[in-house]
């Protein structure tokens, strides 16, 4: 308890002796480690290179604990997988906080245990960070920013540029499990206990395709807002090469398939948080998939089609079960708000 | 305008058409640049060397545009003299926004040219983003997070730990102008005309005291929530030193005090965001002095005290007007919501 009070007050967003008492009595115990408890302005790391890959994401995913993670949870997996599909291995994370005057410090201590165990787990510092507070009504709980820094694994530079025709697509496991767990679980939906998150580090698996593919690893994006459509839709936009599906090879869950036909939604649209797209080279697809197989987080792996011709426009197709092709778009938006 | 709509929807952070549109004709157009344009997972950077800083702050400002800057112009400020006073040239920014469905583009676009123009003006890139929509009522507005990455200036590292007893304490200007103008702004003070926020980009006066004094800069921070009474305090407590400061010589705009004493604040207890506190040894306090005095930046700096002798408990005392001594304690927190 901190100031005889269970909720986080504005105060504690001063700068003055209760911003001390937060970080100290609850951040610190949670998250830190011999850098972010120095407390600098920032933080002094020394990298083996300065060849680094950068990113931020801010997370607002509602509601705050959901089956298989949490905001807290969230925040660090899905910063570091930004860096992991870049070829970079994830080495420092800053954590921001904007905190909604009166959440239960019991919860923000939940998020924390879970940013501090999920970084623990993968490896990874929380080395600076930043914690405001805002009025009741202001914000809706809790509000986190991660960034992160990765050194870039020599010899493996995955870009769209490198993408050919003829290259396999590659998912390393079933779709929208992330997306379609948040939207039962807002909705109140039954079949909510059989759907689970997604979400988790991707960098180990990946870690393992870079080493022993190198550059036959053309591309890798994880599938988040937008879901595996908005990904294939970026691939033939920026490469102008039409992108073919095959929807018998899709890996689907099938209570997320079955929740997805309920609501309306197409999963190929659906939010996911430990799932990547790969583009590889056809001689490396079966080795790709092989590795995937043989890891924890690529058990259900699938190649679920190729990267076709140049054509006027880069279009997504799907063949369908029964032989028909289908164009998938870039999904418009408004599918999943608050989904990350 | 996009979609018809003049405001932002929650469809703009869905990932999917619509957030493309966002990027694409706002984003972009302001604060885009070869790196930032790839869109891709994360930057790529290949900095100088390995040895950095990385830091991080969200800002949550009320309001968002205020006499000497706005959010924007804060949030790339702020974050870059994070890295600054810690000896760090700043090189690279990311931008995360939380956007409440129902802003106005055209804020967003104000605020967006902001941070463009302060990047662009102080040779730093904002090189990796992402962008969130929350409902209306679940933010206020829009709150922005910033990281920075700074590339460490060989030899100067300064610290806490390199604090000694009989050091000079330097400020580079007048105390609480962000802090003062805010909260007149709020309340909306008659005198708030002449108040004016001190938001400014310190690097290029740090570089210069760093150039020319070195390792005898033992110590920076920016004087920012909880203003100098924090900054000081937390020298004290980490040193085990008292730390005297010397009234007559803190330098004060005559409005400002007139409001804070107006309002009932401590100015030390104000919020700036253009102000470092520095520690530099004896022998270097005239030469940091001249340094400061002869840059836009610094015209106003004064010495305004010094570091004691190790106590049981280190104090940060006030030599007051009349020659008394009065005891500056850590702000408890609740002077200003919202500052920064």
């Amino acid at each position: 308890m901190v100031d005889g009070n269970d909720k986080v007050m504005l105060a504690h967003g001063g700068g003055g002796q209760l911003s001390n008492d937060l970080i100290r009595k609850y951040i610190l115990p949670n998250v830190g480690n011999d850098v972010l408890n120095q407390l600098g302005d920032s933080a002094s790391l020394e990298l083996e290179s300065g060849l680094i890959c950068f990113t931020t994401d801010s997370y607002v995913v509602k509601p705050l604990f959901f089956n298989g993670g949490d905001i807290g949870k969230l925040a660090v997996c899905g910063t570091m997988n930004d860096l992991a599909v870049a070829g970079a291995r994830p080495v420092a994370l800053s954590l921001a906080l904007i905190i909604e005057t009166g959440l239960e410090l019991e919860i923000l201590e939940r998020i924390l245990k879970s940013i501090g165990e999920t970084a623990r787990q993968n490896n990874i510092s929380i080395v600076t960070g930043d914690t405001k507070t805002v009025e009741a009504g202001s914000a809706d709980k809790i509000f986190i920013t991660t960034a992160g820094i990765g050194v870039r694994v020599s010899g493996a530079v995955p870009g769209m540029d490198k993408i050919k025709s003829g290259d396999k697509i590659i998912v390393n496991g079933t779709l929208g499990d992330h997306g379609m767990t948040i939207i039962s679980q807002r909705k109140g939906i039954s079949f909510e206990s059989k759907l689970k998150s997604d979400c988790a580090v991707l960098w180990p698996l990946i870690e393992q395709m870079l080493m022993n593919c190198g550059g036959d690893v053309r591309f890798m994006r994880d599938a988040t807002r937008g879901g595996a459509a908005a990904t294939l839709n970026e691939i033939a936009c920026a490469t102008g090469m039409n992108v073919e599906i095959c929807e018998k090879a899709l890996p689907i869950n099938p209570t997320v398939r079955a929740a997805a036909d309920m609501l309306g939604f197409d999963v190929l649209d659906i939010a996911n948080e430990g799932k990547f797209i790969a583009v590889v080279s056809p001689g490396c697809a079966v080795e790709c998939l092989r590795i995937c197989k043989n890891h924890p987080l690529g058990k259900d792996a699938a190649i679920i089609g190729e990267v076709g011709e140049v054509s006027k426009r880069g279009l997504v197709e799907l063949i369908t079960r029964i032989g028909g092709r289908r164009v998938i778009q870039l999904p418009y938006g408004r599918e999943l708000p608050r989904i990350c």
